[in-house]
């Protein structure tokens, strides 16, 4: 399990220690969790989104008053998830409404439900999506999208597992998802222990397999759904939505309804997250992070990038399945 | 320099030690350079070429009878790269007719005359793409196709550097290339030793970086031009090439006319090579390969992948530059 509330403390899966180790970092306040965040030892939208709950809790019942302080640091930990600015607008709003002495408590329950209310929307996404590519057997992902990425089965490798569950899918291709190698070090692990085939490729080859008639479907998720269906996501995807609309294949888009963000009117107004070069510089292997390149070299680390609409077969969430490519409207399903 | 003839032997820069160590390999034998073709310490479709021709006389130097069987092996080296093929088929002709005592002589010369050739071709290829991209002040590139990769100053890289000598270029894009990441630790190394300005790039931030307006043009070399116009090339050339035309910038192919092969009607007609997945599931690190994931994660490793003609805004030869995109018959060069 990716997170847990339990002994008055968040605990959570270091997911920048897997596949190698099963270690569980214990946060203890605010600064903990970002902290955690901003490590991507938790990562994942709608996880963020969840432990940034926990961490606005843990932090009243260390300072009733720090609220303020609190959803501003965990605001800040990473700027493109919208799911964060949710959790922490849905939290703030209960917890100001309450006396001092309350707030810990009523964050804490606001925290859980909104894990609880996550994990029945993954089941519910995974069944609209497994509907959606039924009869599609080779299906390529990108980055990590499942029960270590969010609440409950995940969002994206929600669907692919209900698609595994239903029968009739032959092979899950994972890009690897440079720099980090979510998709590597996460996706393929998640796969092995759900027992689902599946195989690495580098993220250069998903576009010449996608031509070469070697996939039936792109699935990822999504880190901010703009009003007009552009998805921001993690980089390396609109290169898979491209390949995919040149060979005339499905581009789905899997996320929480809480990923849409009708403030953001299109993928140019997205702040993209630009991360330290030295992600891109170093590598996180087996024994540890290791130079590809010489010291010194400048490196650019765009984190996320943006597909626009109009490559974005289906978007799936759990209120129900839209196209953007169709220029049917995302925001209708936050009124579903 | 990456390949020299001297005292009886072919000394190689062994590419697989970049950039941390700079160690030649002394071959010997046809049996030596198949290796070093294998192993990639020798690479880079016009280098291999060179090289193939310098084995064939090696091992006639050793064996005079042994010409087919020596040609035969280092056909089978790289399925890919038609200059191989090229270079043996030239060898194998101008050894045949000649008696056996002349053989290795006759072989040696063809092979320093090959070399010679594709040098001054790399000259002339240089100048007619600087020609095509003047003004273009952010280059994104792909693998590596500097000096190491063919005799004389390459092919695309020798027009980034040709573009940079004429003064106005602001930054070239360099992405890493997985799974042996050419770029990263071969082309990063040429241009800080050329002293051009550059970055390094994951393979799945290109198309992002191109879409948002970051790039002026790319440009990349060939392993094999279909008599359509396809192009062949390391695997991720495809994304690039969509993302550039979908952005509205030149995507420009770089090689010498040796790599257009009139025989092979299309893209679907080329052999891509299929390499071994532990390739994809380690990586090549300062301190040795290390892994990336789980032992037992199944890879696929295609090593190149087709870019479609009609996405090839310039091919740019030694002989000149014709538009496949504008359905230009690439074939016209090599009566030019």
């Amino acid at each position: 399990m990716a997170l847990r509330f339990a002994d008055g403390a968040l605990w959570a899966l270091d997911q920048t220690r897997l596949p190698w180790a099963e270690v569980e970092l214990e946060l203890r306040s605010a600064a903990d969790v970002v902290g955690a965040i901003k490590r991507l030892s938790i990562r994942g939208a709608p996880l963020i989104g969840v432990a940034a709950a926990y961490g606005v809790a843990l932090e009243l019942a260390r300072d009733a008053e720090a609220l303020h302080s609190a959803c501003q640091s965990l605001l800040d930990a990473r700027p493109t998830a919208v799911n964060l600015a949710h959790a922490i607008a849905d939290i703030r709003q209960a917890v100001t409404a309450v006396s001092t002495v309350d707030r810990a408590r009523v964050a804490l329950e606001r925290a859980r439900d909104l894990q609880a209310r996550e994990e029945a929307a993954s089941d519910q996404l995974a069944r609209n999506g497994a509907d959606l590519l039924a009869g599609r057997r080779r299906i390529l992902t990108h980055c990590n999208t499942g029960a270590l990425a969010a609440p409950g089965r995940g969002t994206a490798l929600a669907v692919i597992d209900e698609l595994a569950r239903r029968g009739g899918l032959e092979l899950v291709l994972v890009s690897e998802t440079r720099p980090l190698l979510q998709g590597a070090r996460l996706t393929a692990y998640e796969l092995g222990r759900l027992g689902i085939e599946h195989a690495l490729v580098v993220d250069g080859a998903g576009a010449g397999l996608i031509a070469a008639g070697e996939v039936d479907a792109v699935i990822v998720g999504c880190d901010r759904v703009a009003a007009n269906g552009d998805v921001a996501n993690k980089v390396g995807t609109y290169a898979h939505a491209l390949a995919a609309s040149a060979a005339g294949i499905p581009f789905v888009v899997a996320g929480p309804t809480t990923t849409i963000d009708p403030a953001t009117p299109s993928g140019a107004a997205i702040a993209l997250e630009q991360r330290d070069g030295e992600e891109v510089r170093t590598v996180s292997t087996e024994v540890g992070p290791a130079a590809i390149a010489g010291a010194g070299t400048r490196c650019l680390n765009p984190a996320f990038d943006v597909t626009p609409a109009a490559l974005v077969t289906a978007l799936v969430t759990e209120r129900g399945v839209i196209s953007p490519a169709r220029g049917e409207p995302v925001v209708a399903l936050l009124h579903g």
